[in-house]
């Protein structure tokens, strides 16, 4: 089979390798679709992303959906054939984080394109069945892929608990910040201001229900205002405008990335009794993902923007890092 | 002015009294419209709810809208012809219960409509400006008198705290369970169920957003399926269909009222770790409820069956104890 | 090895059995105490609990601590001559309770002493490592036994979640109970009004630390004064009791187990938005409960009363069930 | 009466003024004891904490007890001779952090010593008898002052809501780490780490009931192994200290004060999933800190290390802030 190597930072590689065997708790899945992620472009660009660092030829990819075409002995949920999402980490089970219901935090996950373990952009992978999900028949294979960053979506605002009726602001607009606004808006936040510094992006964040869209260039933000806020940018500025943004009491969670120390106001922290939380992937996600999206796919397809074949992956990346291309999920058909 | 007293259980006799007098912190507000409250029906057939019992000519009606006409001198957030929704109970603001945010629990509440407190079937009423809420300018009357069942609904889902996607089971569909149902819709809950055994309630609940309407006469609900449980009918055998719809895990909220002793299976209680939440009214509810009422008050108007002007209210009365009549909430316009 | 059977209901013998093989992540384990439980009372004397039926000869026992005499070759965090407290219940770790840190709600979980699986009422068994726990160097036998009633404290505490200082009826103060109420003094709870007909179990709670000892034959039990409420006699009087005791705003807990139909006085649960949860067992508590318990092992070893050997099993049944006979919590020494 | 003025920073003078009038709702209180805040110490040397201004003579203290001289005619539960403890802010009863049970949050809280709110360095204060609380028979004049601080660890445990059992870091061992410690203590924590440059600040937390002792600038903390942090010392190190020690899933708590923008590491609070709450002052507290110190008041009088009079405040002052002399709380007899 086909899959598509990094073999150093700029430097990816197509190569023919075997298909592996799976396990009698494993599937075998032909890959159909997989979101090309930020995560992946950092590997990319770098090499590595903080302390995950890619020493050998390294296959990136982890947002994936594909059919399946072998069931191990002991699977019994799943049967040849069946359109599945695949929920990419694998945790042990066994420690005390597992053990009490957040898996996301498993020191000993095994996470698809987090090296040491091979990604997704292939033909083939093997899988846990546990950990492969079975499509809703109305729900297309790009969803499925989709479940991934709206995965996210779905934990972060799991985390937050807002209340019906409150009052959200989002900063940043791309793929995780709009899996944010996209399940507050379906958990009943009716009020949501999205931030960013792209009017492409802005503009998509309407079209999937943002209700206020601010440019940062060009417009402040709003201060005591919001009930929740959720930082989704990793960009410096934007951690002094969620804690500014939002009321006394209110609550803030991170979900987007950065390697940089932030400098936070403490005193304001206090004053608010701001709770902030950082969040890390998603739990127990996928089945309500995928119930979630069944019912809204039309226009959830509005974030993506841009398709390839697995084979023009590089093209893909480049098309994601051109300052010039606008783009927000960008889709690999394998 | 005009206001129409209980004197007896069933008797129904309109007077005329004075304006009140109003407080430096109270608006003056002409009714415009109040909804028909199952509680008044109970004061009207037996003269007393529970321990709440009836012993001078009484005013009932608690579920209010109206237009101010005189305020205050200390009042700065209403003035003359504003539109209001008027929050029926006055806490002391200075039990445990007030100073913990559960005013709805403060033992000094004066609320209208409950004896010894005079209620809106009337012209006029005066009240504390900090609860009488303006109207958002799309929002008519009627929504603002809706505000009331509504905003048990949305206590409901506050207290339930379900998660976007999980999926409920409603027993009752009159007011409250359909005020629950739309609230929970809202909140992203879109698996709910909802039994009567009245099939006019029951279409009514599908056209405001059930998604399975059951029958109870003719079909059984399902065991062991719901995460969430909200018995809205204080029909003796719901408490048993709630216990057994909810899955292990699953809350359960108590909203219906009903005299008598419930017989409860413990062993499932247990086995299921269930959590059951008694309701009781509302709190902080309605600045939100009047924002989420604005954005959908088209379709929320299916809940008004009928209308009658406050003279009619012998005639209305009748009408939503006739067993003959299908009707869900009726409003009295005064 | 020797192991004691339930051949029919309040029939028991000894028989010599294999002892059992262990798998790769399994250890065997010299059984040393095992309390005596009610449930296991109530398996002899009726040959089931609700719908756990006895139908092959049983072994019965499940709080026990023992030696571990070999560990499987995959076992890391034991070894040979460790002395262990024994978690009895083996979850599928799979299933959607597992997987969101419910283990004890596990549908397919294998509990020691529960039909179809037998009993730690033996010299030897095998048993997960994973659910096998390090005695602290101080704990003695019996409280790497006791862990398993004071977990159920423990996890009823955990569900609970009283604040500092807050007030606490307990009803019922045999070994739950007082379990309960051990975990909720050390958790801060410093008003505890523990109630039983019984003056031996009632003594031995004030030793243990309640402030205040009600023996229901002769005095009431206070109304509307408890912040939060326990129900550990599966006594029918006692959920009235536990409705009536608590506050406005306050908590219960059914932990107490019985096979009626109890009576609830819904409007007193709506009144005061009582939230009550019922307890099933615990979850993740055997690390912290050994750590806790080894704080404070020579206060708790009061809730003792009895010991006789695995041979005199007979005897120590017999001893729990007569009437006339003060006993608490009663140790089998294999 | 007697009152001590901060007429310009670092200058203190003692004044004659007259004794304030009661309002209906408030007693008049004579002072007996006020704690020594380092806010306090703050407003002495720099005539402002943040935003708030030192603009006018002002009275600094807001840590007080004493006894009530008259009582307004609205006022019932109080009566002359009563011993209390001065809840120091009062807060509007009508915002909606008020109404939802957060009045510490509060906009419009008239603050004890907060300008432009005179302090309760003096002979008399009138105060709403509401926010008055009454002594405990057994309870002195200086845990009725050190409720104040006491009720800052109070808080911040009830926010942390730690379980059972589990770990604790505090970094700081100044007046608020101990309120702090002594209170996640009483709640069960049994491993806790106090962190601070000051061996006699240590030394104190260890006879308070803290298990280890770290002084930072010989010792390292931990990293990695516990699950609730609270920082207690606005020292910018410590806000690192905290984040690397708790573990994956853990709590923090702020609540030391700073000025300064302090850095963290986002990675780190999303890879761990860390919550963080800030915290400010106290909400409904007073009530269960007077009892929870009436039980331990022998112990805990050990954070008082020097008592002087009101006409001593300036020496009091210099004691506070000459590093050479070791300190904890400091008590102004009045």
């Amino acid at each position: 089979m086909k899959a598509v190597f990094l073999t150093e930072p700029k430097k990816l590689e197509i190569r023919d390798i075997p298909i592996p065997e799976y396990e009698s708790d494993e599937v075998l899945i032909q890959i159909k679709e997989t979101g090309l992620c930020g995560s992946d472009l950092h590997y990319y660009k770098e090499g590595k992303v903080v302390d995950h660092i890619v020493t050998e030829p390294h296959i990136l990819g982890h947002e994936s959906s594909g059919v399946v075409v072998e069931t191990g002995s002991a699977v019994t949920h799943l049967e040849k054939g069946d359109r599945v999402s695949i929920e990419p980490g694998l945790p042990c089970l066994h420690c005390e984080h597992c053990l009490s219901g957040r898996y996301n935090l498993c020191e000993s996950v095994k996470f698809f394109g987090v090296p040491p373990f091979q990604g997704t952009f292939r033909e083939f992978v093997t899988h846990k069945a546990d950990f492969t999900h079975k499509l809703p028949d109305n729900l297309d294979f790009t969803m499925g892929a989709l479940a991934e960053p709206f995965s996210v979506g779905y934990h972060t605002i799991g985390r937050l608990k807002p209340r019906l009726g409150g009052s959200l602001l989002i900063t940043g607009a791309g793929p995780i910040g709009n899996s944010c606004m996209v399940m507050a808006r379906l958990a009943g936040i009716m009020d949501i201001t999205i931030t960013d510094v792209d009017d492409f992006r802005l503009e998509i964040a309407g079209e999937l229900g943002a209700t206020k869209l601010i440019n940062v260039n060009n417009e402040n933000v709003p201060e005591n205002r919001f009930d929740y806020a959720i930082e989704a940018s990793g960009a410096e500025g934007a951690f002094g405008t969620v804690l500014k943004g939002i009321k006394k009491g209110g609550y803030i969670a991170f979900v987007g990335m950065s390697n940089t120390l932030i400098p936070m106001n403490l005193n304001m922290i206090l004053k608010k009794e701001a709770v902030i939380t950082g969040i890390y992937r998603y739990v127990n996600s996928y089945k309500p993902v995928l119930d979630i999206l069944n019912g809204h796919s039309q226009n959830l397809s509005k974030m993506v923007t841009h398709r390839f074949n697995l084979s023009e992956l590089p093209k893909a990346v480049d098309t994601a890092l051109d300052p010039n291309v606008d783009s927000m999920k960008i889709i690999i058909e394998s």
